[in-house]
C-alpha cells in the first residue's frame, strides 16, 4: 500500500479524465493514464481504473454541478480510440488488501450514485456515448447514467465478464442496475453476465442493456441529439453563474487533521477518532447574492466537504480506527438560522446543491464500516442539519446538566425542518422516519418540538437519544461504551451495523450496499476468487483457476 | 459429517419436540434431547439445536396445517426448568464446514418463515412464552411468532449475544426482525445486540423486544389468555377434519432418487441432478370430500411434499452437484384441469393448505443456490404449476419441433391463473410478474395466452423461455451451457443468481436471505469468527479471541 489517498484534487491535476465546455453540453472524457495508477505494481490499460481514477471522476461529478449550473447534459465518453473502459484494474484488484477493494467498491458506487443523484436532483443529466468495449465495471458506469448509445460498429460491445472471468460478481451496482435500473428480464440478465464476450448492436437494445445503437456514421449526430433530448428535460437554472470549489484547506498531523470547521483527533491506542464539528462563527447571509459571494467560504458548503474528505480519509487511511466520536461546538440557535436560510431557498440552484451535497455526505456516513457514537456535551450544536449525524450514529450520549468545573450551560439538541425529509436515506425516508418506524407518534412528537432547544430530559422522553446521564453516569457508561466497542469483532461490528442502519423499505441503493455488495464481499474472501489458484490471482496467466466446485 | 441427512419425520419420532392438544391451542414444546445430536462431537445442551432439531420445528409446523385445521394457537414453549433455548448449538457450527453452517442457517429461516406463514395465511397464530433464556436463536424462534409474553421473574430475558460472544451475527433473520417486523428503534437494537446478557422484564417491553411481561405467579394464565385473543382473530375452519401427512415414500440409490411423481438424476461427473417431475395420472377431483379422501396421495399435495424433499435432500447431500435441470413428462391439459380445481377451491381449507405449501416449495426453489435450468422437451407438461418452474430457473430452453425418430408432439408451455399472483416470491410478486417488471404488457399479454397450449416460437415471443431452439442448435446450445455453468466459479454462480433472481420490491424476506445471511456468509468466512483464533472456534475455551481490529 502507499502512503496517504488524498481524496482533494482538481481539473487541473486530473491525469485521467478530460473536461470540454459547450454551452448547456459537457463532455466528461475517459483518457486513463496507464503510468497513473494510485499504487505501483499494475498499468491502467484499456481505460481501465483504480481508485485513483475514480477520485477524479467523483470530483469532476461534484465540480460540474457547483461550477457549472449552465451545463444540463454531460457526455460521458472514452478517449481512447478502440475501447471505451475495460472495468476495474484486475491486476490492482488481484494485490489489493481486502479491506481496500471494499472501500474502493463502495466509493465507486458512491460516484455512480452523485451521477444520478446530479440527474434526479440537479437535473443535469448523463449520456454514455460507448465506442469500443465497455466492460464489468466500464459497463457499470454506464448503467449510472440517463441514456446509453452504443455504436453499432461489429465491435462496441456491452459485458459483464467478472463471473466467468474472475470468478467474481459485477459487484459495484451492475447486477442491481440491469435487474433494477434497466430492469433487464432474469434469464436475459443470466446469459448476459455469463458471455464473456457481451452483447452487441440491436441485441444489446432487445435485451435492454442500452437505450440505442447508431452506426459509427451517424453515432456523432446521433450522440448530438440524444443530448439535445436529454437537456429539453432538464431544469438547470438558465442563467447562474457556478461558484468555484477552491481546494479544501486542511492541516495534517500523525494524529490530527485540522479543518476550516471540523478538527479529527486521532486515538491509535484506543481505535477512535473524535471528529469535532464547529458551528457557524457569523450569521447566516441575508441575501442570495451574499450566499453566492462566499461561494465554498459558505459555512454549511465548507463543512459538507470538509467532513467527507474527513470521513473518505478515515475509511480509505486509518482502517484500525474502529469507532467515530461526533462533537459539535457552536451556538445551535446560530445552526438552526442557517437551516432556516436554506429551507427558505431551495428553489435557488446553489441552496439546493448545498442541501444535496449534505444528502450525500451524510449517506456517505451511513455506509461507513465504522461504529458511530454521538456525544452530546456542554457547548455543542447538535441542531438542524447537524444533529443528522447523532440520528445517524449507532449510539446517542447526551450529558444531563454539565460536568463538574465547566461553567457552560448543559448541552441541547435541536431540530430543523431539515430533519423532516430532506436528508433522505439511501432507504429514501429521514433518518427520524426510519427511526421511529415502529413509533409513527413520536415522529409527529419530533416535528412539533422542531425549532426548540432541548435539554437532555427531553431528548431521551422524545427518543432523539439512546441515552440521558449525569456527568457520573457519563463518565462510566460512555467510557464502558467505547472499551466494549473496540473488544469486539471488526467483521461483527460491520455485519450488524450494515444491518441495523437501514430498517424498512429498500431502494436500488440499498440493494446494492447492503445484499450486492455483502455477496461481492464473501465472494472476494472465497478462494476460488482470491485464492493462491483462485481466478482473480490468475487472471492473464494463462493457467486456468483451480475450483472447489461445493456449493452453499 | 455424518450420513445423508434425512428431512422426513413424524412426531412419533420426535426426539426434541413434543405437540399436546386441546381444542383449538396445541402446544409446541421445545425439549431437546442432549444426546441427540445430528452428528457427533457436540451435546445439545440448554435447550440448543442443531438442523435435526429444526427438522423435526418443520415437520410439526407442516404437520399442524395439514393434520389440525382446528388448531388456531400454537403456543411455543420449553420443556426445559430454567432455560427457553440458548440458539444454535455453538460446538455444532464451530465444527461445520461454512456449506452446512449456510444451509443450516437457510433452512432454520425457511422454518421461522413458515411459521409467519402459517400466521398469515392459515390462520394459524403463534405464541411464544418464554420462562428462562431465550438467547441468540432461541429468541429468533421467538421473533417469528406473533406474540411474545416474557416471564417478569428477574431471570428470564430475551438476548442475541452472537457479536460480543461468537463474533458473528444473529444471522437466521434475528437482526432483521428487530428492525423490520419489531421495527426496535436501531440504538436500542445496537444497544440489545451487544449485551450478552440480554434484557428482562420491562425494558424488553418498552423496547418492543416482547409485546408482554407476566409474573411467575401469572403467567400461565396470562398465557391461557394470550392464547385465547389470538384464537379470536384466527380464520381456521370451525369443524374440518385434517389428512394425514403420510411418509414420503421413495427408493435411494446411490445416483438416483424415486418418488412416486418426481425422478432425481445425479451424475456427478458432470455435477448435474436431473429432476422430472410427472403430471398427474388421473383426473382431477369431482368433489372436495374426493380430495379430502385422497389425503396426501392427492397428485399436488404429494408432489409438491416430494419435490421439496428432493430440494433439500439435493442442499445438505449433494453439495457439489451444481446445477439442476427440471424436466417433466405428462398432459399439460391436464395439470391445467388440476389447477382449475384448486384455483376454484381456494375458500377450502385443504385447498389453499396446498396451494400455500407449492408457494412455500417453489420458494425454497428460489433461494437454492444451484443453478437452475429447465428443458421443455416433447413430453413435457410444464403447465400452470409446473411452470412456475421454468420461471424459477435460471434460464429456459424449449424444442422447436421434436428431436429425429421421437414422435411424440412438440412440447407446450401453459399458463394458468395460479401464474397470476398464487405463488408469489419472496419479493411478494410472482413470478412472472418478477420477470417482467421492465415489460409490463409482457405480463398483460402473458395473461391472456393463459389456457392455451404454446407452442416454442409462441413462447419465444411472449418472453416466456430464454430460446427457443430447433433439434440441432439444441444439441449445442444446451451441451455448452450446461458446460460453462460447471466450469464457473461455484460462489461467484450463487451470489450472482442470489441478486438476479431477486428483483424489485424487498421484503423480509429478501432482506434476510438477501442481505443478512450474505453479511453472515461472509462473517462466516473471516478469521475474527473462523479462524483459530478467532471467537466461535475459543468459545467455551477461557481463552479470548484474538482480533484483527482492521475495518473494512
Amino acid at each position: 500500500m502507499a502512503t496517504r489517498i488524498d481524496f482533494r484534487t482538481e481539473p487541473a491535476r486530473y491525469r485521467h479524465w478530460k473536461l470540454k465546455f459547450a454551452g448547456e453540453v459537457a463532455e466528461l472524457i475517459m483518457d486513463v493514464d496507464e503510468d497513473g495508477g494510485l499504487f505501483a505494481g499494475y498499468q491502467l490499460k484499456l481505460n481501465s481504473y483504480d481508485l485513483g481514477v475514480d477520485i477524479e471522476l467523483a470530483d469532476a461529478i461534484q465540480r460540474l454541478r457547483f461550477e457549472h449550473p449552465e451545463v444540463k447534459v454531460v457526455v460521458l465518453k472514452s478517449g481512447k480510440e478502440r475501447v471505451f473502459c475495460a472495468g476495474a484494474n484486475i491486476r490492482m484488484l488481484a494485490g489489493a488488501s481486502h479491506a481496500h477493494k471494499v472501500n474502493f467498491c463502495k466509493f465507486t458506487n458512491e460516484t455512480r450514485n452523485a451521477m444520478e443523484d446530479a440527474s434526479l436532483h440537479s437535473g443535469q443529466k448523463y449520456l454514455c456515448a460507448i465506442r469500443g468495449t465497455a466492460a464489468g465495471g466500464g459497463y457499470e458506469l454506464a448503467l449510472a447514467t440517463d441514456h446509453i448509445l452504443l455504436a453499432d460498429d461489429g465491435n462496441s460491445s456491452v459485458a459483464l465478464p467478472e463471473l466467468p472471468l474472475l470468478a467474481v460478481l459485477p459487484g459495484t451496482g451492475g447486477l442491481t442496475r440491469v435487474t433494477d435500473k434497466r430492469k433487464v428480464r432474469r434469464d436475459l440478465a443470466d446469459a448476459f453476465c455469463t458471455v464473456e464476450e457481451g452483447v452487441k448492436g440491436g441485441r444489446a437494445v432487445k435485451w435492454r442493456l442500452v437505450d440505442q445503437v447508431s452506426p459509427n456514421s451517424k453515432f456523432e449526430a446521433s450522440v448530438a441529439e440524444a443530448a439535445r433530448r436529454l437537456a429539453a428535460r432538464s431544469d438547470r437554472p438558465a442563467d447562474a453563474k457556478g461558484i468555484r470549489l477552491t481546494p479544501i484547506e486542511r492541516s495534517v498531523d500523525p494524529d490530527a487533521i485540522v479543518y476550516s470547521a471540523l478538527k479529527v483527533e486521532i486515538d491509535r491506542s484506543t481505535r477512535r477518532a473524535t471528529l469535532t464539528l464547529s458551528g457557524p462563527s457569523a450569521p447566516a447571509p441575508t441575501s442570495l447574492e451574499a450566499m453566492q459571494q462566499e461561494g465554498a467560504a459558505f459555512w454549511p458548503l465548507r463543512l459538507a466537504r470538509e467532513l467527507d474528505d474527513a470521513i473518505l480519509n478515515l475509511r480509505l487511511n486509518e482502517r484500525e480506527i474502529g469507532v467515530l466520536i461526533f462533537k459539535s461546538q457552536g451556538d445551535p440557535a446560530e445552526v438552526l438560522t442557517y437551516d432556516a436560510w436554506l429551507a427558505a431557498n431551495t428553489q435557488h440552484w446553489l441552496a439546493r446543491e448545498i442541501l444535496f451535497l449534505w444528502k450525500r455526505v451524510l449517506k456517505r456516513v451511513d455506509l461507513t464500516s465504522r461504529s458511530l457514537v454521538a456525544l452530546l456535551e456542554p457547548g455543542s450544536c447538535f441542531a438542524g442539519t447537524l444533529a443528522e449525524l447523532v440520528f445517524a450514529a449507532d449510539r446517542g450520549f447526551m450529558l444531563i446538566g454539565g460536568f463538574p468545573g465547566d461553567n457552560r450551560a448543559p448541552p441541547t439538541l435541536a431540530l430543523s425542518d431539515l430533519n423532516f425529509g430532506v436528508y433522505a436515506m439511501s432507504n429514501g425516508l429521514s433518518r427520524l422516519a426510519t427511526r421511529f418506524l415502529g413509533e409513527p407518534a413520536s415522529l409527529e412528537e419530533a416535528k412539533a418540538a422542531a425549532g426548540k432547544l432541548l435539554g437532555a430530559e427531553d431528548c431521551d422522553r422524545l427518543g432523539l437519544v439512546t441515552s440521558a446521564l449525569d456527568h457520573i453516569d457519563w463518565q462510566d457508561e460512555v467510557r464502558i461504551f467505547l472499551e466494549e466497542r473496540a473488544s469486539f469483532s471488526a467483521d461483527g461490528l460491520t455485519g450488524m451495523e450494515a444491518n441495523l442502519r437501514f430498517a424498512g423499505p429498500e431502494t436500488m441503493e440499498t440493494k446494492i450496499f447492503g445484499r450486492l455488495t455483502a455477496w461481492q464481499n464473501w465472494i472476494f474472501q472465497r478462494p476460488n476468487a482470491a485464492g493462491a489458484e483462485g481466478a482473480l490471482k490468475r487472471y492473464g496467466s494463462g493457467v486456468k483457476a483451480n475450483f472447489n466446485p461445493e456449493r452453499v
